[in-house]
């Protein structure tokens, strides 16, 4: 018997993803066709990026896929007419890539985002939007947790790029009145991340060693940092964007209490059961882009919208390990 | 018989100056010509911007010019090998341009800027370079006058674009030692700015209206704003290249006291001797981009590089309009 869910924003709405096949991206699909609504997804299958057909296992035939870049800008003005909400996750998450090749992070970061923006304005300018920017933007930060008025001052290339991307979001939400919000997430993690490497997350790669049965690397291991469940992080989006308190307006997600990078990777030994890693000095060339420190205030998007994050880090990681027990073979 | 001034910082060296025919870069050509370096400009004469051969008029035989644009990014690397100085200000700076076409803006403003700083990490790492950033980057100010810790939120593509130009600037420096100093420009007013429109500033219209005996319109009027005069910019971009202390900096250019648009018309039609202009209410689509209110905290500068605006608004207006007496015809 098909479940008849209680209507929401969503339900009948017609939703685009950009970088819908990714981590987030796939997980938000998911969430919007449960809710009734009809999704469009983009995603460019760089091999690089997070995108994986896996990731849409259960719900292929109740989404619409188009393989393409946002870089492809002649694309965008179909993609984007007719839909009522964008959720604009599409981008180069690597910190370390983008100072390897600034200028493709620029293009699918700042560029890309630009032409999106131009084709809502020109096709579509009653759209609903969400972008996924970043903490990177904040940089080493000042004093902790950060709220979102804390400079932004970005130690990548990849966090200046982010940063363009969301001032285009806000100036075409003051000039135009195209509605955005804009959510800053941090380390964001859960099933459908990739693992491949440490491209997205480094939790990423340490879970593909553990499951592997090889020892991971911690770099540094006292840093702090805090940490989203993905259905929490998709939660806040969804919210987001059905909230009209939120136009205009920048997010932090504010994970659970943070927790240093050598106590997740105890836990995360902990609770596979076996396992080991070993804590190497940050190296050089990486020390240069690190933060430092991390954590986000989430009190203005709890005060606002009421959100914040159920999902404490020992529940995440359990969850996220059980999902690939079960699927690393998709996801290697 | 020749003058043998007294050697400088730049006596002997090669500089280069992105955007070198344009008014501030072809004055900044002049002073360095006088102190002896060998000056290379690369400009591209696109004709909404501020290059203009004639600004070169008395030094044509002793500058290198060679007409290309910063986009073409293959020709960079020969430019950058072996200079000592590079002063980057090569820029789209109509905040209307860049809201019309935002792709160009970016492609000058921030792209471009990225393949300089390539250019400069891979052939020439320890070149010294001044990159010429804007007030725009500001927004609205929150109080005044605007220090350099001022939030950044700009309200323009432009102004989005400049500060993506700014970061990659200090990013560079920060990870791979290249060493900038980037200076916040505010209205900069004097001999061989732009007067053929207000795409380089709005006084550049006014002088031309003015001496074609045409009413000048003055849009607001209340706002105050502080202008330098440009030989004081160019010894502010001379002390920032030559001083240690400047290394990976950020200054704003103060300006003198600042002055109400009104007032300034009013002692740009006395000065003249007459004249005559009409106040117009703010036009709808140019409000949304305006700052209102503006001048700069040039404290930073003063006590960091000693460096003070020597020249007053009136005297600088007087030089400028002096100037377009003789000159009009080679700018309109």
């Amino acid at each position: 018997m098909p479940s008849h869910p209680k209507p929401t924003a969503f339900t009948g709405k017609r939703v685009l993803i950009t970088g819908g096949l990714g981590f987030i991206g796939s997980n938000l699909a998911r969430a919007l066709v449960r809710q009734g609504a009809e999704v469009t997804i983009i995603d460019s299958l760089i091999p690089e990026y997070g995108g994986n057909l896996r990731n849409l296992a259960g719900i292929e035939s109740k989404v619409r896929v188009n393989i393409s870049d946002v870089r492809d800008h002649h694309s965008l003005p179909v993609f984007v007419r007719g839909q009522d909400f964008l959720f604009n996750l599409a981008g180069q998450t690597s910190h370390m890539d983008s100072m390897a090749d600034p200028q493709t992070d620029l293009e699918i970061n700042a560029r890309a985002q630009l032409a999106i923006l131009e084709a809502c304005r020109a096709h579509n300018p009653a759209i609903r939007i969400v972008f996924a920017s970043t903490r990177q933007i904040y940089g080493r930060p000042d004093y902790l947790p950060v709220d979102e008025n804390h400079p932004l001052r970005p130690v990548d290339v990849n966090g200046i790029n982010k940063l363009a991307g969301e001032h285009y979001h806000l100036l075409y939400q003051q000039v135009y009145g195209i509605r955005s919000t804009v959510l800053r997430l941090t380390n964001t993690i859960g099933p459908r991340m990739r693992i491949k490497d440490a491209r997205q997350t480094f939790v990423g790669i340490w879970i593909r060693r553990l499951l592997e049965g090889a020892t991971f690397e911690v770099w540094g291991g006292e840093q702090l940092r805090d940490f989203t469940y993905v259905d929490d992080c998709v939660e806040a989006m969804l919210l987001a964007a059905s909230r009209k308190e939120a136009e205009g307006q920048v997010f932090n997600l504010g994970g659970p209490p943070p927790v240093s990078l050598q106590a997740l990777a105890e836990m995360l030994v902990e609770l596979h059961g076996s396992g080991d890693f070993k804590v190497r000095v940050y190296p050089a060339e990486r020390k240069k882009i690190d933060i430092g420190d991390f954590y986000a205030d989430g009190r203005r998007i709890e005060k606002t919208l009421g959100w914040h994050p159920r999902t404490g880090v020992r529940t995440a990681l359990a969850r996220t390990l059980a999902y690939y027990r079960r699927e690393f073979r998709n996801y290697v």
